[in-house]
């Protein structure tokens, strides 16, 4: 398999730090090699360990064993951890730039994304609301129809509505919505994780999943009607189940992945139980995505005490899917 | 102390089992003496342990030692585990008003209430939504001043609003309705488990709370108010903090309690991470009231199965609580 492509991430924020610790871990962590498009100064500035400027993804899988290749995308004199810059900014956009293009030349197998800032991001010209839609969008994907799952050991989980106000989730929430993530999700568990009968949750959206519309009628009128179609699809589906009892140690183990209403019904149980392994993956796109699940931490960059845990998670699940994408083909 | 007293909710349910498992772990988890409000053939028809009837709730105290202490509120001659009948009902109804009234006369030191079926009271003239509602109304207290704590032992979490579709919450949360249910909390932490100066943490409504009204205004405008006003009456509080990482390990040792701002967000964090040792307490009463934070289970009853933990620490929390409050008394 080709290497991954990491980006950087805005090198002030903890991107650098926890990439660089991961490449400490490759052995007892059995990650796959991985190629980092940024520069040399932000990991300079956090570690001294060893780090190979390379010229080519080919370069970089030679050098893995070794050290920590670089494959540089722009100049960057210095980066001081916890101070963004509108130069680190225009870096981690570059980042992105290239490990996407990379990626979808099959040059490298997945990519995997450190975090960056958007208030910074915006100040240089960045235009997208995050990472997701950029990658979306370079992939020749609808923004609708990459789907952003949760992933820990303990759960996986797909939020129908994300960052909308919690008064619009019941206007937002159709049938149409909870049907269209829920075929994308159950599409990439079984092409990128190789389960083959996805067993899928749907949450109710109000407490006891209304309990036969007593409390609230849209689990009743419309997410019953989208947990029966999928069914009729022949999907293995579940729903609406209340939200409270799902993450129960006994029921979660029940299904591969839960697809919940809005963002904190989808958030808190993966936080709660996997947070410091908590990735972040794009599904529905040509190409393999992760990220860990954590923001640019600039208050606590450079202080050696950033986990690298879920950089590490996010490097292993994008190898594994990536993996398990290229057996499947023909 | 006085003995607990214990209700036996419906003896067709889980309840007779649990509280049976309970008191065969009696020295291993160091239970305060208990008495159980209801009848024996429930007991007899899932347990072969030493039963005491008593007339006394002296006299239970006396063989709690040596026997399982059952105080009758009324004939039963036959209990089927799964099958719940109107004179299940009828018990479980006199078993949780005779517990109520023992407890307010100061015989038994507090009440644990055991799982009833709401259908099944209600076809016994129970007027009341919960066993909560009767024991505030016995109280002598307001329903609304009555408030739901979810307590595990990672986490304790109070719903500001509880069983009202989410589509309603928007409208039903006000700032002074969180300031009322914060307060009667923050009493409770003092008075109950004996925290001398208690920190409330209070989620926002909204994803990430709202990112400063970019999504939605009740985090800025109704939540954020309460918080101001409830330290500039000397409490310790903090918010509006974005739910999905609250329940992160790191973060909700920070505080003693989490006021949440509906169902799911406040029981999703206590099942997923504490399921088989919830404990539903209500605040704000003169007498200490705990429960299992479990339903009937009329599908497992009598089957073995059924776990006791909720059961044993809800009988812990009512034991420490109920001493907590009777150290603080002149």
């Amino acid at each position: 398999m080709q290497p991954l492509a990491v980006s950087i991430g805005d090198p002030a924020g903890v991107g650098p730090e926890v990439i660089a610790k991961a490449w400490e871990a490759r052995h007892s962590a059995g990650l796959s090699p991985f190629v980092v498009l940024g520069a040399e100064a932000p990991l300079r500035a956090v570690w001294d360990g060893p780090v190979a400027l390379v010229a080519s993804v080919a370069e970089a899988a030679d050098c893995f064993e070794s050290a920590l290749p670089v494959l540089p995308v722009g100049a960057l004199a210095e980066a001081t951890p916890g101070a963004p810059t509108r130069d680190g900014a225009a870096l981690a956009f570059a980042a992105l730039e290239a490990a996407v293009a990379l990626t979808l030349e099959g040059q490298t197998a997945a990519i995997v994304t450190a975090p960056v800032s958007k208030a910074e991001l915006k100040a240089v010209g960045y235009t997208w609301p995050g990472q997701t839609e950029f990658v979306a969008e370079r992939s020749g994907v609808a923004p609708e129809d990459a789907v952003m799952m949760l992933a820990g050991p303990s759960v996986r989980t797909v939020p129908v509505t994300i960052h909308i106000p919690v008064r619009a989730v019941p206007e937002v929430l159709t049938t149409d919505l909870i049907l269209q993530r829920a075929e994308v999700t159950a599409r990439a568990l079984r092409q990128d994780f190789g389960i083959a009968e996805p067993r899928l949750a749907i949450t109710g959206l109000n407490p006891h999943a209304g309990e036969d519309g007593h409390i609230g009628l849209e689990d009743r009128d419309v997410i019953a009607p989208a947990v029966a179609e999928l069914r009729r699809r022949g999907w293995t589906a579940e729903g609406p189940l209340s939200a409270d009892t799902l993450f129960a140690p006994h029921i979660r183990t029940r299904f591969d992945a839960m697809l919940c209403m809005y963002h904190d019904q989808a958030l808190i149980p993966v936080k709660a139980l996997d947070f410091d392994q908590g990735v972040n993956m794009t599904l529905g796109l040509p190409i393999v995505r992760t990220s860990p699940d954590h923001g640019t931490a600039f208050n606590i960059a450079g202080r050696g005490i950033a986990r690298p845990d879920a950089m590490i998670a996010a490097l292993q699940m994008a190898a594994r899917c990536a993996a398990s994408r290229k057996a499947a083909r023909p």
